[in-house]
């Protein structure tokens, strides 16, 4: 009795570790989350099964040609239109925020002689909040998929990962109008990453040929509805979106390719690269027509960080990628915050309208107390010069920083000649920007943190290039801050995302000049080493808070332990060839278990032992052949059998219908289904004693999602489904279990 | 009997079709080739064996780090080393370049007045030929696999065709020395091909810890001594190599990953980088220390665009790739006249030596014909500007353009003011420079195309500027024809070498301009498309009168029709578990056949039906065992057998000894050997009914050399070797089989 008593206390004690209540928090907020997101995976192995192999054979050489033309068409239309809405984002931000500006800047100069500043600064804040609740209200209430920058949601995509709604209509035009509230609403927010999901969606779209929320098909392009050929779009969107948001058409190739791509091919690369030079061309082209400078094509991105025309050679000062972690670990706690406490949508929209208010008196106060006077240029590049309490000809350098869309104050940042900022200013810039911008992303707003990371760097970089140049003696080398800025921004947005060749060729594209490549290289080395010692980069922290099977590059390095018949899950539902309907729709119907994929085994099951592996057919499969009711009589006769075309499982995709909608009679359920057909007949299959880095490598580069495990009769024994092999990763001690979403 | 008579008569006549003397041709240069060069695959599937396994599993966390820190400092010393190099064979020829200029010069402004100028030709043309002799004759009596420029066979390496000796450090040294004599000896050729070469050979060889030439091992990086290991850091050196030619690090990248990669990784990728990275960077460090100037870091790359400061958007001319296919059909019927009649050292060398003599004849020539004189600029950029006929203060432009070193011609194409070239001069240029790279590509030195490729186009493409300029009125917009040249250039360049996005990227990266991406991404499309039309690229046709089993990126579209039953060999020779020596020995001495890979099939093969596949073994580890005579008595005692540990088979790596150099006696013969623990006893298999472009995304995304196809009962009945899948492709009339290289 004593031993049992002493037994479990110490058990007890010993079950909450840190790790423990870990674990205990993932699985909560899993439950939390998939009450309404409930993630899809995609299946980016094709399911060569007769139809598909019949209609191939049948195609020419002149029609695979023609597919191939097609492609380039779509790859075309989808750089077009994810233009065309950049283009849009950038005029409506800057229409709506320049009368903002317009309006809080006459209400200051008319309040600063009378001394009723609060009355501004009232104003201020009512716009943004009223701005920001516009946003914040269509993204929590109407599409809450739609907040974020949804770079997270399109890296899940490409991997494999289906997370619901994020690649719909009506998403793309929440995000739109989401994105250009925030930006318009003062938020320490940046377009661009809403732009790269914009254009997933948009490439989704097209190239599907159809819109199932507008009810409308072309009927066209029906030969890519399906999971591999959209997913190659798909990356066609996403780096026709970073070129929009950056005019970097080749750090758009590679930010698809970093993010999702698993398998190199170089037709596939040339098309991304042909919609990313479209996207960036488009946007340029309407712009400039914007501007009144028709022809001169001058705004090749969202964002410009204008010419460097010196050369950066000596600069090679690496900045630490300590902040970029600081900025993750704060920004892991709230959001895990967030998903405890706040997900109720009015309370969300009230969070983000808090932001706002506080981002306007924030930003209000920093004006009203600095009184960093600087003499107004000659050329006037600032837009809205607040004079405030300087003396006439001079303005505030402090409300300058703020007072602006962040995309400019980059660009100031950058280019101001030395001695624009005054040190103390920009040190109480960088700490109040920082503490706006964690407290920002996560909200329910459709924002993205690459302009507000730019931001933080540039201004603790230009800090940082000003001290040195108090201390430094050679005032010709160390003369312009504008460099630090740049490096620093590297350094900043580097330690956040992590991204590394991409986003040096981004930034590269993005400054125009070549010469502040190997610098930035550096600076994003160190940042991506020393931040990985800290935490995981931004998107990786919130994919993980999804819970969601995502597969990383490679098994864990500790990994060849565990071989597939541990790592498997068993046993496996399977079907026979011929399968009677009743058991199917049990099966499907069976939630507790709720599988995606099913071995077909020979029929030779009659004792207990199981079949030999003949096949393997997914579940929406099953359900197409349910509502066509592709039924035979008896196991025997085959002939009464409906003939089902490959268009009619073309047509239910990606939104196949759940069982429970299907209504099968109870005569119905006697009948049988005769799998052959439909079923892909040469599914990969593995032994077991198969090591886990070998069947990740298998799933990693050939984009399963199912592979069958057998034994040395050919007999199905398990399946290895992408959970299995995301749940491993390493940690402190060696190789840990994650707990993941049931998909 | 008349019936018989006409048959075969139709037959015969039916036989000799265009297709059929083409087929033959193949063969015959296959004969030819093949008595020097056989081709070994290379295995970049790791064979996950026992002994493997178990050294995994004992490895701590630790232990990977550590390998991986350790692979960082290779791509370091890769990086480094290739810049050592590039910087050593640009200080070389320019030193020898010098001389040789001089001495020419001051001969002919000695004979200029006394109208000896033959005098001075002789001098030149046996300058030129001596340099290329000395050259000539080390690449074809030492090392003949140095010949051209390498990217072919670092294509092939990649690819996953290893041709023999290929990253030997004798080829490097032989390269390198190759190079500096055909650069210096006035040849039509570019430094820059060569440098990726060598690259990948310093790659292979520092990786590997040793020096099999040298005989000397220092121990090291000895888990690297594998071909998947290999692969990654030969990938590294071909992108230091792109990076050291042209300064281009994310070029380099895109380069190897373009060419070589299928799986991409971003930890890889990164290391990649990091060589690049570190070898534009040593490059520039020494050579910025020769030219007196350390510290400025300025010239990042074997050439230099210099750069372009201006905008060029409006410069959107398409030019043809018309031009870079027909240099490829005529150097490709060139090359077949080349294996077929020169074949001889001898000959080879001859022949370099007639090619030199006849450009500095050419280049004379043009010189003495052409008055085109210039007025001799204030800033003296010429370093040779010969004065001949002109007035004082002017200079012979013509001379300027071939009288110099290729990478400064193309400098002052792009860079000298407009008015600088007289558009006849350049027409002539043009075409005479054609004729001579033509000739000269595919000669026994070793020697680049990228450069002529360059000089040509630009050449070509400042002519067209010219032109404009003469037909259109808004004489500011068509102003500069420095940018027609560096858009033909680029145009040129694509038609020859049909590279896409990597050569994009090099092109911005060495014009220091990334204004210019766009016309160049769209130039280098049209040429592509436009070449692809007439001819594959330079490279391609290189490899495919090689030969070699080549895997493009995708199987032929139509293929669908094929399976893997129809696609492999059989019937295919296996070994039991422990098997009889005597056996293994007259498998692996069976010339005939020469399998590389043999499927372990369990005990149970008594009677004639094919065993159950429960392995794979290769013929290096069975050499390796036979070497070390790991046999036991019988059958059954298996505790007597030594001991082999998996730096045995390290050690061997990669040159195994041939069989017949291992003696066996008659008593040893008897023996069993047990494979079991060497074999890799988780092949990939697949169905005898897959379809050919499943299997052949399965080998390429898993870079494997072989595939066992089992029968539904897990049982042996073929193998897919990489030979059985590059033998498709599509010609005219659909698909099509080629006759390729035995291996």
């Amino acid at each position: 009795m004593f031993h049992i008593g002493r037994l479990s206390t110490v058990d007890l004690e010993e079950e909450i570790t840190p790790e423990e209540v870990k674990s205990f928090l993932h699985q909560l907020f899993f439950f939390l989350k998939m009450r309404t997101n409930k993630t899809l995976l995609l299946d980016y192995d094709n399911s060569e099964n007769q139809l598909f192999l019949e209609e191939e054979r049948r195609m020419s050489h002149m029609g695979f040609r023609c597919l191939e033309i097609t492609r380039w068409v779509i790859c075309g239309l989808i750089g077009f239109l994810t233009g065309l809405i950049a283009c849009m984002i950038d005029i409506a931000v800057e229409k709506l925020a320049g009368y903002k500006y317009l309006a809080v800047k006459q209400n200051i100069e008319k309040y600063t002689e009378l001394g009723g500043l609060s009355i501004s600064l009232i104003l201020w804040a009512v716009l943004n909040s009223a701005f920001v609740m516009l946003g914040s209200l269509a993204v929590a209430f109407l599409e809450p998929i739609a907040a974020g920058s949804g770079i997270p949601q399109i890296k899940c995509f490409l991997n494999g990962v289906k997370i619901p709604r994020v690649v719909r209509l009506k998403t793309l035009v929440i995000k739109v109008f989401g994105v250009i509230c925030s930006v318009a609403g003062g938020l320490a927010v940046g377009k661009e990453g809403p732009m790269i999901h914009s254009g997933a969606v948009v490439a989704a779209g097209v190239s599907q040929g159809r819109s199932t929320s507008l009810k409308k098909d072309f009927k066209i392009f029906e030969y890519f509805r399906r999971d591999t050929e959209k997913r190659d779009f798909v990356s066609a969107g996403a780096a026709a979106g970073v070129s929009a948001a950056f005019g970097a058409p080749v750090g758009g190739v590679l930010f698809s390719l970093e993010e999702g791509a698993s398998f190199w091919n170089q037709l596939l690369t040339w098309r991304i690269f042909f919609a990313s030079m479209v996207s960036t061309f488009t946007l340029n082209f309407f712009l400039s027509i914007y501007h009144g400078k028709p022809g001169q094509l001058s705004s090749p991105g969202l964002i410009n960080f204008g010419r460097f025309d010196s050369d950066v050679s000596s600069v090679f000062i690496v900045f630490r990628g300590v902040l970029g972690a600081l900025f993750n670990i704060i920004n892991y706690w709230l959001t895990i915050f967030r998903i405890r406490y706040i997900h109720r949508p009015c309370l969300q929209v009230m969070e983000a309208m808090l932001v706002a208010a506080v981002t306007a008196t924030v930003s209000f106060a920093m004006i009203y107390f600095s009184n960093d006077c600087q003499p107004l240029g000659q050329d006037n590049t600032e837009e809205y010069p607040l004079q405030l309490f300087c003396a006439d000809g001079e303005y505030n350098s402090m409300a300058t920083a703020f007072f602006n869309t962040p995309e400019r104050s980059v660009r100031s940042l950058f280019h101001n000649p030395p001695g624009t900022y005054n040190p103390v200013t920009l040190g109480v810039f960088t700490l109040a920007y920082f503490a706006l911008a964690v407290w920002t992303y996560g909200l329910t707003v459709s924002a993205g943190v690459f302009i507000p990371s730019l931001l933080i760097g540039a201004a603790w970089g230009r800090l940082f290039g000003i001290l040195l140049s108090f201390i430094a003696s050679s005032q010709s080398i160390w003369a312009d801050p504008g460099k630090y800025a740049l490096i620093g921004a590297a350094a900043q947005l580097g330690g956040i995302v992590r991204m590394t060749l991409s986003l040096t060729v981004i930034l590269v594209e993005a400054t125009g000049n070549v010469t502040y490549g190997f610098p930035i290289m550096l600076v994003l080395m160190t940042a991506k080493i020393v931040g990985d010692y800290f935490i995981e980069g931004l998107y990786d922290v919130h994919i993980k808070l999804q819970s969601v099977p995502f597969l990383h590059w490679d098994a864990p390095p500790t990994s060849h332990w565990l071989t597939a018949r541990e790592v498997m899950s068993s046993p496996v539902t399977c079907f026979n060839r011929v399968e009677k309907v009743g058991r199917i729709v049990d099966v499907l119907s069976n939630t507790s278990t709720n599988h995606n994929g099913f071995p077909v085994v020979s029929d030779t099951t009659e004792n207990d032992e199981p079949g030999k592996i003949c096949g393997l057919i997914l579940r929406s499969q099953l359900i197409v052949l349910l509502k066509h009711k592709v039924f035979v009589e008896r196991a025997s006769s085959r002939l009464s059998q409906r003939k089902l075309q490959l268009k009619d499982f073309r047509d239910a995709y990606p939104r196949f219908p759940p069982i429970q909608s299907i209504h099968v009679s109870q005569d119905e359920r006697e009948c049988m289904m005769d799998l052959t057909e439909f079923m892909n007949p040469t599914p990969y299959t593995v032994p077991q004693e198969t090591s886990l880095p070998r069947v990740f490598k298998l799933f990693r580069a050939l984009g399963l999602r199912h592979l069958v495990v057998v034994d040395n009769e050919n007999r199905v024994v398990g399946l290895v489904t992408r959970k299995d092999l995301a749940r491993y990763h390493v940690g402190k001690d060696g190789l840990e279990e994650l707990h993941l979403a049931q998909t």
